[in-house]
């Protein structure tokens, strides 16, 4: 497959009725109300034979979600050869086979020895090869790209608007957005992004990862393992994530919300080609 | 101690240098600006002789931090006698011992074996015994308490204020804030307030836990867990949360802001007593 299939954009299906489910309860008022909200569902994830995990999912996409965790984790290298994905939407399973024999029964057991079952083991992984990454120095961020991409984001229909307490990733060229996916937590969100990205053949050397969670080290870190050269996010930043994009090159711009935002790393790479609003507070 | 240690209230320090570090960027003119961001640094964690987890953490409140999640996860029993909390800050480690002798060689490596190292495994084991625990009933909220809880959280200075990108969890009495903890994680806060309540034998039978995350399943089941019978969120759901929470009986609101909010479980522990502008719109 091409580049231009990257014209095949994906949004969200909020009208997709697997995905939210109405329940009853009352307002401020005691008056009796229905409204909508996310589902989240067990998707267990088999690399050949082998279950590698559970993921707590919203439910859509699932190859591309069991895809980009394999990716993202390290376990199927960018040039396996995938040779079948079965999704059994019942038994909430998806099987992801390669050409490759595969095993991580020595991986798996390592993550448990040396810190337990949290997130801290699956960051120490993760790092792998993360010092030797080169990110693309000419990639570019206009203001203006970045003023229009939030806007259509807030806008576009989204399971955010119809249900809330959901984070979303948008993978975007220029001030296009290419891929926008969403999940109960924003690592199964970043995760489809990269599934799609490895199914649909684009690259990702000119590419803006956008996400409405934190700008947090993990974030940072499949980031960067994942080639993309800007990060963008409407909320905060913590210390070891501005570190980290520091080290990478990434560039990092948090808090952007209307005309302002924060560029804590790889400055460089923005152009301020947008007016200003002067005055222009926060939201 | 008694349950008038209670009073003793803790309050987030947002002037602990240790807490934030400030960066240089640039905003959206262009203009050089110099910001607070939150710190993560990894705690690990041992019990007795074996080491448990590592979490990365703001790093305040380490021994409640261990204690709540060794007590979240079922491997400390509350009727345990905690004989010593030993904290190194140089080297990021603290050591609880207690007086029975402890092993979870087998529970961690059940862990990777049923489903690898992520959230759904933790969910696996914290759901045991979920069905038999009996929420107080008698526990009430009432509608004035509520917005008085949320005005002061939003008011009362912590780390959200200064440097954002941060979860708080406050456990509460009536319209009085006893507990209010932050971490980069939303479950180290509520960890560490699990933690603070076992160190300073405070009751949960008539308490309110507030998160600023959303209520999710595995949200709903600490919640549970830990024996309070309410819990609010300014976030909203998903629905596994509020099945949770309608099995458990636990009283679940949502999306409370301003005067607004929204409650899918445990209904019959609200009072409303509190007048409702009429027309007041969501924030």
């Amino acid at each position: 497959m091409t580049e231009s299939s990257a014209n095949h954009s994906v949004f969200p299906n909020p009208e997709d009725p697997r995905l939210t489910t109405t329940v009853s309860g009352i307002d401020q008022t005691g008056i009796c109300v229905r409204t909508n909200v996310v589902t989240e569902r067990p998707l267990t994830l088999y690399l050949n034979a082998q279950e590698i995990v559970t993921l707590m999912t919203i439910g859509d996409h699932p190859q591309a979600l069991g895809l980009g965790f394999l990716l993202n984790q390290h376990m199927l290298k960018p040039d396996d050869t995938v040779t079948e994905i079965n999704v059994d939407d019942d038994l909430g399973v998806v099987v992801v086979r390669t050409a490759r024999q595969t095993n991580f029964e020595e991986k798996l057991k390592k993550k448990t020895r040396t810190s337990g079952c949290a997130q801290g083991t699956v960051f120490g992984d993760m790092m792998d090869g993360f010092d030797e990454i080169q990110l693309n120095e000419a990639a570019r961020l206009h203001t203006s790209w970045l003023y229009g991409l939030t806007k259509t984001i807030n806008q576009i229909p989204s399971l955010y608007l119809t249900a809330g307490a959901i984070h979303g990733c948008v993978l975007c060229c220029e001030d296009r957005l290419l891929l926008y996916m969403e999940d109960v937590g924003r690592h199964n969100a970043v995760d489809k992004v990269a599934g799609l990205m490895y199914q649909n053949n684009i690259s990702p050397e000119d590419k803006i990862l956008y996400t409405t969670g934190r700008l947090t080290s993990e974030m940072v870190i499949k980031t960067v393992q994942m080639r993309i050269p800007i990060l963008v996010s409407r909320s905060g930043f913590t210390a070891w994530g501005v570190d980290l994009a520091q080290q990478a090159g990434l560039t990092l711009i948090g808090r952007a919300r209307g005309q302002r935002f924060l560029a804590l790393a790889g400055e460089t790479r923005l152009i301020f080609d947008a007016e200003v609003k002067v005055g222009s507070h926060e939201s």
